[in-house]
């Protein structure tokens, strides 16, 4: 596959054409192989807030890389201008890559875009990634999934349009209940208040992933019920991935004790050192 | 990264340490650069049965490549008997990658893995994969969640080991639930049978994705109503990805006529053609 790729800027091809690409969580080396050849070899990078600098680092220095980011609570792009910038650009003939953290599919806009980009017809492909969830369970040494405990997992948002996101609450309180929250950091004390409604146990495991597969990760492990304050000593500031019914593998194993705990796992990357 | 990484086999390592990888869905290029780094570096790589052989060809010719697959209703490596041998080939000093296909904390698993290597204090890292959910949604070109669509998933296995898993059956049946079954193709008319018995519309679309991200993926979308017809007409065997709530994008968008649809997406792979 990599033999298609040219180290310098090809004529603009016949179709346009776009793909939409998952980034993964941040670390480079859990870009996908596909992934890394189609930024290497993009005229035009359009990526997310959240796309790490070391993926940004894999374009060529010719291309152009532009973010349209939407920032929590400060300027944002709007998804009809990312729409048309993508469409721009492509029916200029470069090769465009619209870059997105995690898997593209996972609460990245897609359908919006692609059917922006069919409107245009403009053809374009989806590269999976591995999503932020994957990410932060492989940090803190869980399965998303397991024999006897859940065989089930929820993916969830914290927030939709309407502010923070209603969810199956009855559902998500059972004992056996595991779930991935994204985007779940300011609506943490309104899932918190859900749950406990509901009648989660106020012992539920909760552990929140900052910057899940990056230089700066950091774990916080709490109970439900001291799950705002835990937050707040931490200082965690987000992006987050929260889990709810799972804690860390092994040392933190108990979270009975009075205080909420904060670790920053120090794991192994990058080879066999 | 990948400097560290000697193209010869290295003396024993001091420390054992196994790396536990996700595979991805089966098309090579969706490896992460991690996973083919640690597996081209491998002094044993085990692997399930659903580990692709494009994957595995990217071991060393010197390494030991060792395949411990479950077949469903065939003969099966025992959990213990996989446990065991990772931890004796770790404890030579070999490099072992543990290789799972997709994401290996979903439904890999992958707890009982890290017990057996905890409890002989063999170190070990996970890396993770792009799960099959999020290849297969790609595939027929949909995301998993969706603005006033679904702001959740639900991850889902078919089987757990008392056969047919029983889930949130009235939940699933809601107009706006979306879920991904793993292990789902023999289940179907099981499930079929359950959402159906809890209120779920028959129109609701279901899509079996078989052999995802591989040269020989088939798509079958049908109607809840016509589910079993429709694998039995496609003869799909699987390994599948059922979806509950999501279609095909595009040429299917109306599943309301009387046969079942199949089709196989040929879709643009690898690079700019």
């Amino acid at each position: 596959m990599e033999t298609a790729l040219r180290p310098t800027p090809p004529a603009p091809v016949a179709a346009p054409k776009v793909a939409l690409v998952g980034a993964g969580p941040g670390d480079p080396a859990l870009l996908t192989l596909k992934a890394r050849a189609l930024i290497e070899a993009a005229d035009v990078v359009i990526h997310d807030r959240l796309v790490s600098d070391g993926v940004l680092a894999l374009a060529r220095a010719a291309a152009t890389v532009l973010a349209v980011g939407k920032t929590p609570g400060g300027p944002s792009w709007r998804q009809a201008d990312i729409n048309a910038l993508m469409v721009a650009h492509a029916l200029t003939g470069a090769r465009v890559v619209r870059l997105k953290s995690g898997d593209p599919g996972v609460f990245g806009r897609l359908d919006e875009e692609m059917d922006a980009l069919d409107a245009a017809e403009i053809a374009f492909e989806i590269v999976p990634g591995v999503t932020a969830a994957a990410a932060a369970a492989a940090s803190i040494r869980v399965s998303l999934t397991r024999r006897g405990r859940n065989k089930a997992l929820r993916i969830l948002t914290g927030h939709d349009v309407d502010g923070f996101a209603e969810h199956d609450w009855r559902g998500l309180a059972a004992p056996d209940a595991v779930a991935a929250l994204y985007m779940g950091l300011k609506a943490a004390r309104f899932v918190q208040g859900r749950l406990m409604l509901h009648g989660a146990d106020p012992a539920t495991p909760v552990t929140v992933v900052e910057n899940a597969a990056r230089a700066d990760e950091k774990v916080i492990a709490a109970r439900l019920d001291r799950l705002p304050e835990a937050l707040a000593v931490a200082g965690v500031r987000g992006p987050a991935i929260l889990f709810i019914g799972l804690k860390p593998r092994g040392a933190l194993a108990a979270l009975d004790d009075a205080a909420p705990s904060t670790l920053s796992l120090a794991l192994a990357s990058g080879g066999w050192a």
